[in-house]
């Protein structure tokens, strides 16, 4: 299997770690040993491409200690993500690029379009794809007869994608909600334990829950980007992160989470998408929960997730500490799932 | 698909009235539209057989209105379940009789191996043949290039069978605990609301979460067979239920129940299953557990399951409020696994 990767962050880095220094510790990683990486491509740092396979160890040592890859490395050359995506021959697009909301998911639809047009597979950690194009790339998916995931999008390798496709055969989904964003779960927890709204952001970033630039967390963006993709993948919607009504945490101070914690609840940042007579709906918004609700147990950077279907009591799936490794086993799983067919 | 009914209890008739009373509320049953029943045979109440399919909706109001298959209706007639899995012609055998302990799982072992031997796929509600002869049934459907499915015998549809093979792959299971069974949970939550024992049970039973006979779930029975399915198929063991350390709930009274509370914990019937130097063991026993633990959150009829990776931080799938929709559509999602090959 020859994969190009787009972008090599934080998750890239973790893969390729897996997949090479660390693979004596996974034997599952079996598999993906035939695995080739025809490119690497990020946006500041340099290029590797080699058709008969870049070191993939090798890249991520240097990528590691000095922040790029080296000019005079063989396979070094300036090519563009685009023209990458455009012109390497490749069985799986990785695009493991950020999302932009404000470029409404570009360029990450623009390469995926490219990929599936071009008759590749897609693996997307990005969430822009699924979150702004998804109804438009899944039918051209379809008709390219390849595959489009995302799995570590929502929840990182947690089940959810995998879970409805595979395990709520049959069932149809009414609604979901859930908790899915942790730096904001993070943060509304330290300031239950008195730390003011600064201290704990500057607190989420040092232990890398946050991301350098927080903001699209702590406004809520990157949540209504997640309640997005669960209502067109599970509900069948048509919808993108600017349709989800939306609130963020920057107005809590510590006033008003004291104020929930006396009554007895809980301030929880709350994620929901559902389908009603107005069609399929997605909203972001703080809400106060009882100690014992569900939410509520859901502490520091972990995650829930509530499906509502006709025929069951509703199904949970919780992921408890998640870290680096369950970002790029959502993205290791897909592959996976490509090898198995 | 031609589908052989052994056993028409709560399952078999919550499933019938899916497919036929209820089925315009569930479009997502319509791959099932085709379902041909060669076959209803019961322990106690008479046989229907047709070659062309016995009328599901008849049967059902026959069993619901009298207890028992009329001997005037034109299919009944007198054959065994082991006579009709030896001779009748289906596709699917449904196994949805009840698991026997002192039986170690016969005669319901017994009807899956022959099923399997003549090339026929198994669905099985019964916990015996995954908790008593797992490996063996599994490596006969192997050769026979058949499935042999259970999904529905451990937290019912909730996805815990079809989530490890599915949503799982390339991880490797180091331990599964949880809360398994519904009939102690619910006993311990009445009883920390200061209700006796005996009258809790005869709640559980008036609300339809207990057996007419409690005293599987009440001595760890039910619990240990779950545990002996997930430590064969989650965790590669060969464990039966008299292999798992065991302890049920006859000997809790309220005071114990009481004290845990009063120091600010929970009383909980607690499974595990877990690899260590001496191979795949299994445990079922009472454990207080603090009041923000997320097994201690599982109340009423509601369980959890919480799988521990080599990959992954720990994923929990928690099913709230089941009921037999719960547990029919745990079958019917096996049998759509069928349909779609």
């Amino acid at each position: 299997m020859r994969v190009l990767f787009i972008g090599f962050g934080n998750v890239g880095r973790r893969m390729a770690r897996i997949l090479t220094v660390e693979r004596s510790k996974f034997p599952g990683m079996k598999p993906l040993d035939d695995l080739v990486t025809v490119g690497i491509v990020t946006r500041k740092s340099g290029a590797l491409i080699s058709p008969f396979g870049v070191d993939l160890e090798g890249a991520l040592k240097e990528m590691e200690s000095h922040g790029s890859f080296n000019e005079k490395n063989r396979g070094f050359c300036p090519l563009t993500a685009e023209e990458a995506v455009s012109s390497l021959d490749f069985d799986v697009l990785l695009e493991l690029s950020t999302l932009s909301i404000e470029n409404r998911g570009e360029p990450a639809i623009s390469h995926v379009r490219k990929a599936l047009e071009r008759g590749r597979h897609v693996v997307s950690a990005n969430k822009g794809p699924v979150a702004f194009a998804y109804r438009e790339l899944s039918q051209l998916a379809d008709l390219a007869g390849r595959r489009f995931l995302f799995e570590t999008t929502v929840m990182d390798g947690a089940p959810v994608f995998n879970l409805y496709r595979s395990c709520l055969k049959g069932c149809v989904v009414r609604s979901v909600d859930g908790i899915l964003n942790s730096t904001t779960n993070y943060i509304l927890g330290r300031m239950e334990e008195g730390t003011e709204f600064a201290q704990a952001v500057r607190e989420a970033q040092d232990i890398g829950v946050a991301e350098a630039d927080p903001g699209h967390d702590i406004d809520g963006w990157d949540a209504a980007a997640k309640v997005a993709a669960l209502a067109n993948v599970l509900l069948g919607g048509d919808v993108n992160p600017y349709d989800v009504q939306r609130e963020g945490i920057g107005a809590v101070d510590r006033r008003r989470v004291g104020e929930a914690i006396r009554s007895g609840r809980r301030l929880k940042l709350v994620c929901r998408a559902w389908r009603d007579e107005k069609g399929v709906q997605g909203k972001v918004g703080l809400e106060e929960l009882p100690m014992d609700h569900p939410f509520s147990m859901i502490g520091g950077g972990g995650a829930v997730l509530r499906i509502h279907t006709d025929l069951m009591g509703p199904i949970l799936v919780t992921q408890e500490n998640p870290d680096l490794y369950d970002t790029a086993y959502g993205v290791l799983a897909d592959l996976l799932s490509l090898k198995h067919g």
